[in-house]
């Protein structure tokens, strides 16, 4: 399967590209952290930013608003704030033993901590007032429709990036605290910070995942009804 | 634009249907609430999930389960969680005067809020384990990659059933209760239901949705920061 495709600046070309057929691109979806420090088009971010706005939101609100960060010096604020948490999470993770594939996401998830700088374009998913008062408990239902509103644009985002070509990955450790998150990027506290998508051209590859089989997390009308635990995979 | 296809159980249909050019399945998915009564097969379902579960999730945790209802005394139980909920809140929308945009969407829910029984297929997304206690405060960074690794597979299933020319929809309200909501699909406290995706052979069709232009919503560096803000939509 083709997964690598060049760097590109030709909006024809990223066009034909997002004719992707969409089995493929999400068959073929996956975090690629490891990216070339080469500036994106920003009119490829603009593109992939319009679809990302195609996606549904709680009661039709489109309240969703996106941080595209170039400056270094935003970014470097950014990364910091990853740094610190990654220096507690990545330490307790080598604490555990871990599989290969666990193993393998952190190595690249360290090179991501270390080059944040670097990653040419981080997008800051963000939602715009909501139900949500911090620290303040909401029911369930409140929260999901919230952050419901958002991660649809960016799951469009990311599988537009696949499709363009771009690395992309869905981070959120850098926003771990909200109030620093908000004075870098200059939030309102109307504003909240969700996540962020890194996009950049890749070093690393796009390609299969490895997934659990369906059958095992599909119930049939009851929880614990699984008639296609043994159905072999497609 | 071809946005209505007809009911189909022949899997090399659906595969040929799931090679819709990506942005075209972004650029026409809405929320299809009308649908036919008629049963959708379980391979199609089973297929558009088998798309679900390529998405991404925190850590690669995979924490998803997905509950296919089409049991009528299950779905008769989520309707009546549905109607209660949505007496008050379509009973106060009514109150408020809306935009000819808001009334639409309002005019369709009521539909389906009327005939849930009759949709042949309700997927239930939930997420297993998970930061979130219920009523005890978490960081918005913990509740937002909670949600952030189920919404993501929720709109990889949106898309693949736009594609495949089913009609389908994202809801909450009928689990506004999550202890009732609990109780019909006999989860467990460490199963959380977070959504419903509706599926259904459309009455509805499919096609472009009004959106905001991209400029208003997009932001350099820093918050409040727009210069893309008198661009021309794409």
């Amino acid at each position: 399967m083709d997964d690598t495709l060049a760097p590109t600046s030709d909006l024809n070309d990223v066009e034909a590209r997002l004719a992707l057929p969409l089995a493929e691109a999400m068959l073929t979806q996956r975090a690629v952290r490891r990216v070339q420090p080469d500036p994106v088009d920003d009119r490829i971010v603009l593109r992939c930013l319009e679809l990302a706005l195609e996606a549904p939101t709680a009661s039709n609100g489109q309240s969703w608003e996106f941080v595209v960060v170039k400056d270094r010096a935003v970014k470097a604020s950014l990364a910091a704030q990853y740094r610190r948490v990654w220096r507690l999470y990545g330490g307790l993770g080598r604490l555990v033993k871990t599989d290969e594939q666990t193993a393998k996401i952190r190595k690249s998830v360290h090179w991501q901590v270390k080059h944040f700088e670097e990653i040419p374009v981080l997008v800051v998913c963000c939602l715009r007032g909501g139900a949500r008062v911090p620290f303040v408990p909401n029911p369930p239902f409140v929260a999901s429709s919230h952050y419901g509103s958002v991660y649809p644009s960016v799951q469009n985002l990311l599988l537009a990036a696949r499709s363009v070509g771009l690395g992309g990955a869905l981070i959120t450790m850098p926003l771990w605290s909200n109030t620093v998150a908000r004075r870098i990027l200059k939030l309102p506290l109307s504003v909240e910070p969700c996540c962020i998508v890194t996009l950049g051209w890749p070093k690393g590859h796009y390609g299969r995942k490895a997934r659990k089989p369906i059958g095992t997390v599909v119930h049939l009308d009851r929880y614990g009804q699984q008639p296609w635990r043994d159905e072999a995979p497609g």
